[in-house]
């Protein structure tokens, strides 16, 4: 048998792809419970482990639309929600497709994104997603930072750092993120509405059909948005033997038939949606979308 | 540059091969201190961890002789100190040879081992190292199990598992283990005397020339040792497509330029000696000699 094919089927056969639950009367892992689940590299959730938080508990729209009544903010905008993920370049060819990035007042921006979702929108509009990582949460958004916990303490305890990056994102359904993973050991909190999560563990990548992908930036421009290179000196870079490429997940379990490798099959995607007060652990080097 | 070579290079300049001496005043880690060990996968070692074992502070040559004067153990013999280790077996090519295994009384066993150590036996004298691994402790040598401790705290409760063996060896420096690695974590206390310990992280595979060996065993026989293939029934299995070979590393840290891969010099092995009451963290997978 094929040896990767027999890695991913054993690894599925032992590990199953149901994410693990914490008690969900809210109780916080212990650090050593915590590092357990980083050495093994896996994922859980603790339904209503961020119940406490004074931002799970007074937010609401009308609640942020005061408390960042006079914020300008960075929001990333693309035509169909895709921000970040393999699209269709200009010349045919599959590209990847970096938003448009624009500095927008909070309140309008937090009307547009709720219009959007109640369907008061034309099908056709701009999907608006704030999505900076830049540790926004203590820069861009610092009047609301004391509205959660400033660190997650049994990870801060376990790992023996300080969080590197604390980020808000402000979206609506239509904000689609593509497969992609990150090395960096993450817990997110959901404060609003769900989010809906698909996992596949770091064996996975033989699934993934990672392929080196050109980076475009989307531009608006003549009332619609043009997909542009992004590099200022491309042709110097491709003479240098840079064609300012990134390796990017092709496969995506939710079209399972598209792009597949021939071990696609074989991966387990474990899905996960989390409510308002729901904590996840993504392991790093996790793919997620 | 080769990506198995720049892994290689990067792993060791951000790690080195200088092993973590935690506080020499024989504090044992706590279980979460352990466990960012175990999920960073690298060894350690606390002198004097195991000072207060009763072993420690009680055994001797003449202690074991009296304590185990009516016991059976079993041995493994080699005629030069290397068992379980790639040897040239009778048709000229490298084998996997394991040893001839008899019980013997143990004082007269522990007074063999001492002899050679002394130099009082000739230099062809035959090796032999009690060597068992079937939790011995527990069984074998059950009536010393009390001079040690049960379990170690740190590991038990952070890994919650109760030990899956406890072995006690014993032999003298003519014993050398060959690179090897196993699927479990492992502490190492030091009772008696010293062992020289060469570690390799489990990123090393592509250095270590693994290679398909067919299984021998020694047998003692007309005053010498034979090397005899292993299964009863050798043609039957070579029919079925199962060879009865092992993979096995056929390079060595200690003579790095035999049977050397294109990647075995960006090795840089992790060496410790371990002295009585010092006690080693070998994580599951590391290549150990």
């Amino acid at each position: 048998m094929d040896p990767i094919a027999e890695l991913l089927t054993s690894y599925f056969e032992l590990n199953g792809n149901i994410i693990d639950e914490l008690d969900d009367d809210g109780t916080e892992p212990s650090p050593l419970e915590f590092m357990r689940y980083v050495a093994r590299n896996t994922p859980f959730v603790v339904r209503r482990g961020a119940a406490s938080w004074p931002a799970v508990q007074t937010w609401s729209m009308s609640f942020l639309r005061k408390a960042l009544a006079e914020h300008i903010v960075n929001v990333a905008v693309t035509p169909n929600g895709y921000a970040d993920a393999p699209t269709i370049g200009p010349d045919g060819e599959v590209i990847f497709a970096k938003p448009w990035e624009e500095d927008q007042a909070f309140p309008e921006f937090l009307d547009y994104v709720v219009q959007q979702e109640k369907g008061q929108l034309d099908a056709s509009a701009e999907t608006r997603y704030a999505q900076t990582q830049n540790d926004n949460l203590r820069h861009e958004y610092a009047s609301v930072f004391s509205h959660v916990y400033k660190d997650i303490p049994f990870a801060r305890i376990a790992l023996q750092r300080e969080p590197e990056a604390i980020n808000l994102w402000i979206g609506n359904s239509h904000s689609v993120t593509a497969m992609h993973r990150d090395n960096y050991e993450n817990i997110y909190v959901q404060v609003l509405g769900q989010k809906h999560f698909v996992l596949l563990p770091p064996l996975c990548q033989p699934c993934v059909n990672e392929q080196p992908l050109r980076q475009y930036n989307y531009v608006r421009a003549d009332g619609g948005f043009h997909l542009i290179p992004e590099a200022p000196d491309a042709e110097e870079q491709v003479k240098a033997g840079d064609d300012n490429s990134v390796p990017f997940a092709m496969w995506d379990p939710e079209a399972p038939g598209k792009n597949e490798t021939q071990y696609s099959r074989l991966a387990e995607p474990m899905r996960v949606t989390l409510n308002p007060g729901d904590m996840l652990y993504l392991p790093a080097m996790w793919y997620v979308s």
